[in-house]
């Protein structure tokens, strides 16, 4: 099977403008097929700020009411969605940026009410992806770049982007080689969490229940993983933890970050 | 040829939720091959209200900085496309909510600089079209819905929603049947600006001439008037104008707004 490159980035690199740039012109020269999920970025928050629109949390959570999603489905869908296009194209990457509604390539459940109520986000499953469209976009050399957003019955919904990402890897899976690769500001996965010159390297099932039983994960990372062993189990080939500066590097075989695999 | 609808719709339907989602359930009920063009509604103005982005205006024409695109890039790409292709949906519509950069579908050329910079302006022709990719979406049974922007340089560009409509007619009447309707406020072109009945039924080259001899025409339904003929005359075979609450009739064989065809 051909190899597909699923790349999650987040916020972090979204909020400077410089380093969102290198980010994209290394994700343009990727050859081979791929897809793009964002995150949010402060935008929102700031400008969540100057409108006037208080951000509700319950628990360390927050609640996506409906001046919250208003705000999201433009910034999210909008402003960092269609710029990030504009700009993948102008590095000869053909972009098309989408939410879960357009062609219905991601459905939603909107998240039920049980002890809170976390008002317009949505659930999804593999299940859930039109995997024939986006197989079919692709086949075209297009470029699915996924803002945060799916739907459900006519209305927008808030969706974390490493479950979109995790989702789609998964639903892909059946058609390609599929390498989920989640950028974050660290190299990858640290054996001692102060020392950046740590990354573990190569985890596979066998070494990560080791150190699992050392107690050797910081609790930061440990529901990145919990993600990436579930998606290694659901037919995802390859999960690549890694920084968004090496990119390219993660995309290759001398991988610099944390990949994992089954065995 | 299959018949294609390419339908614009204004600002005016989109600033009432109620007429809007009436507009798309009519829209998603047309069972052929559709486009839509939105424009932008009032919702950018208020947004820019409360964010003090003032608006700056030149001979009357609104000029695009940076702040003014940012505030579109967000509005007309994000919060109006993306909760118009959601209601689509939810009407039995796979629409698939664009801008020009999506897929490259349509570029454009930043206006030049003359006697007025009027900033972050796209200017397009029939040329700026991926019709090779349009024409495969509508293929795959994807209704095209575009924000009124489109891109070039990697910069997003405010693009004026009538000239869109225009050209993606144009440019696909190598492929279709172009039907060209313009939605607007009025059932049509009125033969006497009081009089709501005196709708103008079949305008073609030669009536168009002796009207416009007559000077029958009000100076406000002009510049459609030479959109559409010149739409005609470079391959669209109908355009029509009229009432958004006449979709459906206009979409039909008994039309009630102003039919304009070459003879």
């Amino acid at each position: 099977m051909n190899k597909l490159y699923v790349i999650k980035i987040g916020g972090n690199v979204l909020d400077d403008e410089g380093t969102l740039k290198k980010f994209l012109k290394d994700f343009a020269s990727i050859q081979a097929p791929k897809i793009l999920i964002h995150g949010g970025g402060k935008i929102a928050t700031k400008l969540g700020d100057q409108l006037g629109i208080v951000s509700n949390y319950v628990n360390g959570r927050r609640i996506t009411d409906a001046q919250t999603l208003g705000l999201v489905t433009m910034v999210y869908g909008g402003l960092i969605n269609r710029q990030m296009v504009a700009q993948l194209q102008h590095f000869g990457c053909n972009a098309m940026g989408v939410t879960g509604a357009d062609g219905n390539l991601l459905h939603a459940v909107k998240r039920p009410v049980k002890d809170i109520d976390y008002g317009y986000v949505g659930d999804i499953t593999p299940n859930s992806v039109n995997s024939t469209l986006l197989y079919f976009l692709l086949k075209q050399n297009l470029v699915p770049v996924f803002a945060p957003l799916t739907f459900a019955d006519g209305v927008i919904l808030n969706t974390n982007a490493d479950t979109i990402a995790s989702v789609l890897a998964v639903s892909l899976s059946k058609h390609f080689d599929v390498r989920l690769i989640f950028c974050f500001e660290k190299m990858g996965v640290l054996q001692d969490i102060k020392d950046e010159g740590s990354v573990i390297r190569n985890l596979n099932q066998t070494l990560y229940e080791k150190l699992l039983k050392e107690g050797s994960f910081h609790d930061g990372i440990l529901p990145k993983l919990e993600n990436a062993f579930s998606a290694i189990h659901s037919g995802v080939k390859e999960v690549l933890i890694g920084e968004h500066t090496n990119l390219l590097a993660n995309t290759g075989y001398d991988t610099k970050g944390t990949l994992i695999t089954l065995s």
